[in-house]
């Protein structure tokens, strides 16, 4: 699991999540019961751009390449899947308390940011050296060693400015629940922390039923849900969220090529959304996790900083030689080539839709400033705008909404459309501007003479005069994922 | 919540289930750890076909219709929703346990089943009448009488034979999970047991950030779970499933108008997918949940009966009035025509995405027995098809794989495709029959010559000789949504 700095929330920021509020995108969950910590719903504009990323990542993943196929498996697992997996044991955080103002914090974090403090300040070997000293300690479970570590390196809490903490405790991120119907036989399960565990279960029966060959992919999108101590930073950390998994089956030995293909490739990915390569950057792991012999994070810079949006592992043969263990069952794959049985190695690509829907939003945010007019847009690039396009008569009357209506019949089979004839054609411009609706398509006197209309281009504000007839090729052409896919 | 009698799970049921399994459809959870009860996955042709279902839901909904916009409301809700909605105090199942068996049963589902008896031995109003009195109890909440019924009755458990009944108790239906970080200060949430409540409090939010007039309504797809006493019948009724519901906001007085209205389009769209007339038809509630003023099911004949895919529910002001009570924050709509506030009416179409995906393969698994040749085969609607096409070239040599895989490159942009190049063609014909895949595309030697190739229709099984520059217009044509949405 990533960790991040304290909440360090930009006015940039500020403003993104009131507009995503104000125009539709994101809310807070529950909010006329005062919202719920860390949980967000997707407003009408908000769901459109999620699915369309959504679509857009498995599309890229199922039908570009034709040796990866998806999966849907449910929230709901076996508990033993979580023994095997290691969550149970060891899917923890440290957590401290101080007395004096009762609030929470992650041991790791606050000493991760006094190494920051170091390092910002020149001591880079200070940093290092606090960050090793806290790993070890972190590896052999000695908190109370690592309760002194921070008292002696004088960390205070940033409300009371006290080292009046608690013991450290270690408390699991997964939520339970209990299924069946009486106390007595009920039993313990969980919500799964990620999605990639109902991909190795179902390893057997994907590689089966859908007669593939190593190396192959199974792609699968679904929710998972962590118990965050401190969640935060709008939808970017969340107790509920989404995930878009893509585990690689491979020969091992050939682990490591793969990993940097598919580095690769989840990099030309995002450049290709139309993310500029500066805000994108690669993190090599410093730290392996257990299971893992290489990894790196995509990271894109956020108003807060180059926080991770997606991760590639080399997870080894670790969840399916555990589940194998766990559940007496082999799991292995007969390769022809080399007449030989074996566990396959896997390659993870992990992106959280959640952190994908803001960097898209981050990515498109625009206040602009043209001589004394001023004007916000959302520059989604038009295969991930939430509308495509609007028709506006140009007035109520003279049969202009007629017309425009007869338009809105004939491209609503196949493009998300707004129909809208109330306020002016100004107001109405900057009303799409603000949702990102790239094409703006006016109704007017001429259009009853030749059957012609204007489109309005988001970005450059522009107008061209072009056919009705020419419109669903237009919007087809701008709209397509096939455009996005031609780049990857 | 809809009940159902005992198993009966008819072969055919049987046969599906096993195609399901063995073709990729749909497997048990966590198989390699024996399951987990009630709960399934979807395999790589599964998800497909649920993917395509809930897309054409989506988009039947939210661009068909103008003044319909989408949702994604969390899974995680505010605890107060569910004591507003009435589920914390009242979404509970009669459960009885047979003391010599130890089995356990909902002892309304027992006295159904005994009054099913009564009318199939013609003694139909004995049946009347028992209904009655146990919908008397039920409403009374009087449990001790309505166990007396159960024995009076001579109701017994199918397993031990005996009435050695327990008491009856109440059992509340939703999952439970504690949130927060440690158990003094955590609170106790609810996985919601439906989609509805999520766009109930998020009315006012899309009503002004969307800008909607009445009537409009607010689509939704997502998961619910609910902690079922006898989960059975497949993916029929699972413990976790996915809903997809509109709530349409209406002027009150007008919502048995919009009540037919919607029963009407939701009934054409079911057989716009190629259902059958004979096997859909509506049932009206005749006893109504108490949010309700009119309520009906579209039932589908599944292998087991006709049994509910959707229901149709007018449901008053209900569920605005109790949020409105509950947040204390207004829940009304200023309708400028009328010149007056009010808290609107719903009209709700909830359809099972789980159950409409078991209707759908059912109705397209097909037993066919021409001469002494058999064949099964699964004749989905094209448009809802996994998989569009096969390319298969008719041997490994001559360069007929490399034209197969350029007609693959061509079409794999727009149509989820299949390569396949081992095995007989014979094989692979009936591969794709057992998959559901509408079109196989076949590059032989004269391929080569003259850039055609045959196109065997999975139905008929006949074949026809198309140019390859044909192939993109003639699947686009054969598998666009829009062909379903211009029957609707």
């Amino acid at each position: 699991m990533a960790k991040s700095a304290q909440p360090q929330e930009s006015n940039l920021l500020k403003d993104i999540i009131a507009h995503a509020k104000e125009y539709g995108f994101v809310y807070p969950s529950s909010e006329i019961y005062d919202g719920l910590q860390a949980v967000y719903d997707y407003g009408p504009y908000g769901v459109e751009l999620k699915n369309n990323l959504k679509r857009l990542w498995w599309e890229s993943m199922t039908r570009l390449h034709d040796n990866i196929v998806g999966l849907d498996a449910a929230i709901f697992m076996h508990p033993t899947t979580w023994k095997a997996s290691g969550h149970v044991d060891s899917f923890n955080d440290p957590m401290v308390d101080n007395k004096d103002s009762k609030k929470r914090y992650r041991a790791d974090v606050l000493i991760e940011e006094k190494a920051a403090q170091y390092e910002q300040a020149g001591e880079v070997e200070r940093a290092r050296e606090l960050l090793a000293a806290m790993g070890k300690l972190l590896d052999a479970a000695d908190f109370s060693a690592l309760r002194d570590l921070m008292i002696n390196e004088g960390i205070t809490c940033p409300l009371s400015g006290t080292a009046n903490w608690t013991e450290i405790r270690q408390f699991n991120l997964m939520f339970s629940t209990q299924v069946g119907s009486v106390a007595e036989d009920a039993s313990t399960i969980y919500l799964r922390p990620e999605t990639a565990q109902g991909i190795f279960v179902n390893f057997l029966n994907v590689q089966k039923t859908a007669r593939m060959k190593v190396p192959f992919g199974i792609a699968q999108i679904g929710k998972a849900f962590r118990n965050e101590i401190v969640a935060r930073q709008f939808i970017f950390r969340m107790r509920e969220f989404e995930q878009m998994e893509m585990q690689y089956f491979v020969r091992p030995g050939t682990e490591l090529d793969w990993y940097k293909q598919w580095a690769d490739t989840r990099v030309k990915w995002h450049l290709a959304l139309g993310i500029p390569e500066e805000k994108i950057r690669r993190h090599d792991h410093d730290k392996l996790a257990h299971y893992a012999n290489a990894a790196l994070d995509i990271e894109y810079q956020f108003p807060f900083g180059f926080k991770e949006v997606e991760g590639i592992h080399s997870r080894t043969d670790f969840d399916l030689k555990a589940h194998q263990e766990y559940s007496k069952k082999k799991q292995q794959y007969f390769d022809p080539e080399v007449n030989q049985n074996y566990i396959p190695y896997v390659i993870e690509t992990s992106i959280g839709a959640d952190r994908l829907f803001l960097m898209t939003l981050c990515n498109a945010y625009t206040e602009e400033q043209i001589g004394d007019k001023s004007r916000v847009y959302l520059k989604f690039h038009p295969a991930l705008a939430p509308v495509k396009a609007a028709i506006l008569p140009l007035t109520k009357k003279d049969g202009l909404p007629e017309k425009g209506k007869a338009i809105f019949e004939q491209l609503k089979y196949d493009f998300n459309i707004i129909y809208e004839e109330a306020a002016s054609i100004g107001k109405r411009y900057a009303r799409q501007d603000l949702i990102g609706t790239p094409f703006c398509i006016a109704v007017d006197h001429q259009t009853l003479e030749d059957d012609t209309v204007t489109i309005r281009d988001r970005d450059s504000t522009e107008q061209e005069r072009v056919a009705i007839a020419e419109l669903h090729g237009r919007l087809a052409a701008a709209c397509s994922f096939r455009k996005v896919f031609e780049k990857i």
